[in-house]
């Protein structure tokens, strides 16, 4: 698919000139240091092939793109049960609010909002001490990416736990309605340990491409979930995905889809492709613009919207 | 396709012995007299085959499927501009909340919530009196479906005139933010008469073709909406088509899909197909029990859903 | 008391510079065109003096102040079976909140808020016709106030009913909730005529004399109310009087009170005096600007507050 | 005035049959073992006559109503610049919500709902260590109820402090936008020491009189704030006093109160009396049940209420 290449080529190139716009996420003072002018796309598609451009290869903080892969992690561990504990539909609140929280029992909407996905950490952490979870997620990172270089940014983690208090807000909320069930210090632990995973564009597209091939890692012959179960996690990517955003997100791009602060996004074409784009600049509700952008320009070029070509 | 009806015979077969679950909405006097113990499903592909089961060819009550008609009505008159006057995002809250309007200076979150068709509809009656408002809409109905006998229950929209109070108090509300344009009657009149739109299964399928077509009947040729419409119009349905019930629908199912409470629901295989069942109880957050079942029946077994297959 | 209009005369006095601050309330077009440049203030003790400064003798449009009379009222036709319909409590959110209904099941919060007011009109409006109902409003403040001449202004009525969408708003919405009995268009009808009585601040002050001492008017002997229902009235005054800016006002003046957009408020010292005070002009929060400011100047220069001298 | 301790012990008589009723707060493991069968009342006259029945001289958890003493502190320390801090109006919510902070910035509404009490509480410690400030509390309460034996139930504040996750979620929620100053665990400190405050009815009499005496104690001759001051912390109370249950309690009992979850609550008559009183069991709303039936009735055997006799 030699077009591929030429479709992420035109869409470097006709971003050039934009490529610096937005402003890098300054909550977490560490991110704040990012030289926004950088831009990366990649896709890997469902045959194994790896096509990027820019800075594919520069590692960056993935931040909320973690909760996907700890989304699966804790579906593997407690399944379905986990639905009593978070649930799964769309906010419409920010990303890190609690108003719902408190209208609705200390159950957070969905795992990819702040709260949801503090409980699902709480989840992932059963049994273990927080380094062993830390440590469990870093290796599940790496099996799913098929890479050991994969690494956590100690230092956004440190800078994490000391901004974070919206966090420790939440964390000890859900824990006042008996929906965290660890001392918060230790699930806000593992929550910014694994938002604070650093990966390339290439790795980031690797590491999901299970979820744009029924579950299984074509490229490892890993299997990971049910291709039901990866049909699932992609709704929720749709649905959910981008926060306040997430519509706007499915109405331009239309394909399921997690965003970070630091300016990743990840987004999925079921039965074709996994695609990571990165561009430390956000939009106004905080998703990557550039990458929203670049998005948008390769679902249309490609036909890969899940909503019709 | 001869196995596509067999998946049809075997759904309603299983389904059978739970024909009548669910609870028929009785807030409109009107509709609280239908028998529950009824179950159509119809599918046509966009090779312009009708497949059927069960009572297909019975017409009920669209309710908010008409949304989905209108919003590509109004789209067609005011283009993207439409997006001034209603959001594009889950609204997190139930079908008739006010909330959100107070919060958001009276526009409302997306198209599909009573408050944003509302708004729709005042977009469509601009330049008309009421009658003809609601002509306009009919014939616009029986040209997608390509069917003159679809008609307008006028005991259905004179009995949820005469106790839609919320309805009354949504139009009221953004009528004082200048977000309804119209007398509050004339514009509720238009809502309540396109919410008793008459269509049977079959007819309602042909009718939303054009959405898993590229915009386009097959069938009759008609060209509705560009392809990036008719994608962008999925998309909608998809985040925002039942409610606070679509995350979990994108769930199930996999499919966008816009539900009414006369139990029937409409959706959307891009590309491949478009579905309508009917089944008039529902469940609690007011979508029909067994239509929900049926298409998460249909689309396990098809591998029709956008999340994979 | 010859000193109380030394009081007085030097409230006038340092005020007159400030006269015409504020903003005239510009959402009912009538009230629009008030010059603002006007100030009244007049006391009427319970040994039957009267103190008079500036504009006192000419009528302006109470508002909202008559709410308590209508409270009166209606308590006197359904004793405390009234709270059954509304609440006590202030509401936390503007005078025109719809939010706090929603989450509330249509109760409103308090008799004060406009959502309370059209509750307790449906009371007052109960086994009449609409006109009937006004006619007994008005006969009823008209002995109140010892003076068949006040009148309604129905121009200031019928400017009302055309904008009002935010209380067709809220009426229609308890109507939802069953916490309306009558056709909206009849409470409403009965609403904005009681808003549109027109009292000059004397007539205003003897008309509420009662709450000042033990619930009858020592002027004319008339018992209106218990001693027990007069202080409960102050109290809900008090703690509800001026929407989200009663604590403020109980802060700063710390006397029952209640204000409406004509720009009056009016006032009890309990066992003391009866207030009231105009000056069209509104702060931020809608209340009477210099009427706030006389008040909290009488009050600070007489010992009057409730809270202690 | 003998005719007083005749009314208390008409009280102390007419409800000892009732005496246990209500429901002692458990979500504090050390206040759930307190005896609910207990009851005590103490009034003390601005002329320095002390009346008490029942377990007057027990000592028991003040709770919230340390509130008072704290708002008193800060305002001395920052003067009326506290109130860019907290506002001063009724919250419309639960004392332990955070809803309100989220929708308005994370300035709590009063300073009497958990939220505003943690806020002041970060004002009284600037400048100390904990212990410090801690001690200077202890010291002030002393000082108001000139009484050296007044204590701090380390057990209660232990007991909080492991359990308080709510008011951890509050303190950490103000933090992140910035109207927390120092660590969370130190303010949260100085909050669960005041509340473990262990103080008698008559103890906490004599510490508010101030309040109901132009702000300073006729027995000490301390002068503690200004008259307007106390008339502005009277009026605080009574606006904001009882959470969402102050409009009731001003409509009922007719005094500026505070109310703690241990079961006492505070009561001024101005210019006549400082009144406490203490049973256990707590009504709906988390209020003294008995407690706030004894001032009912105490209010209207003197007529004391500030809004008439």
């Amino acid at each position: 698919m030699t077009d591929l290449q030429a479709v992420l080529d035109s869409i470097h190139t006709e971003l050039q000139p934009r490529i610096g716009e937005g402003k890098v996420a300054d909550y977490i003072p560490e991110l704040a240091k990012i030289d926004p002018a950088q831009f990366g796309l990649s896709v890997v598609t469902v045959d194994g092939k790896v096509y990027s451009v820019g800075d594919a290869a520069v590692p960056f903080s993935i931040q909320s793109i973690s909760k996907v892969f700890m989304l699966t992690l804790a579906l593997g561990k407690v399944g379905e049960g986990l639905w009593k504990r978070v649930g799964r539909e769309p906010s419409g609140n920010a990303f890190n609010s609690i108003v719902q929280l408190e209208q609705e029992a200390g159950i957070p909407r969905n795992p990819f909002i702040n709260a949801g996905a503090i409980a699902v950490a709480d989840v992932v952490l059963a049994g273990h001490e927080p380094r062993e979870a830390i440590g469990e997620v870093l290796r599940f990172v790496r099996y799913l990416a098929d890479d050991e270089t994969v690494t956590i940014d100690d230092k956004v983690a440190r800078s994490e736990t000391q901004t974070g208090y919206r966090n420790f807000a939440l964390a000890n909320f859900m824990r006042a309605y008996k929906n965290i069930d660890h001392p918060v210090e230790h699930v806000l632990g593992v929550y910014f340990h694994q938002c604070a995973l650093s990966m390339s564009c290439e790795q980031l597209a690797r590491a999901g491409l299970f979820l744009a091939a029924r579950g299984a890692n074509p490229m490892t012959g890993h299997s990971v979930v049910s291709p039901k179960r990866a049909r699932r996690i992609n709704a929720l990517m749709l649905t959910c995905g981008h926060y306040d955003g997430s519509g706007d997100f499915a109405y331009h791009v239309g394909l399921p889809g997690k965003s970070g602060v630091g300016g990743g996004i990840f987004a999925v074409a079921p039965g074709i492709a996994s695609i990571a784009v990165w561009s430390p600049g956000l939009n106004r509700v905080g998703n990557s613009q550039l990458g929203a952008v670049a998005l948008e320009m390769l679902a249309g070029r490609t036909g890969w919207s899940v909503f019709g070509d």
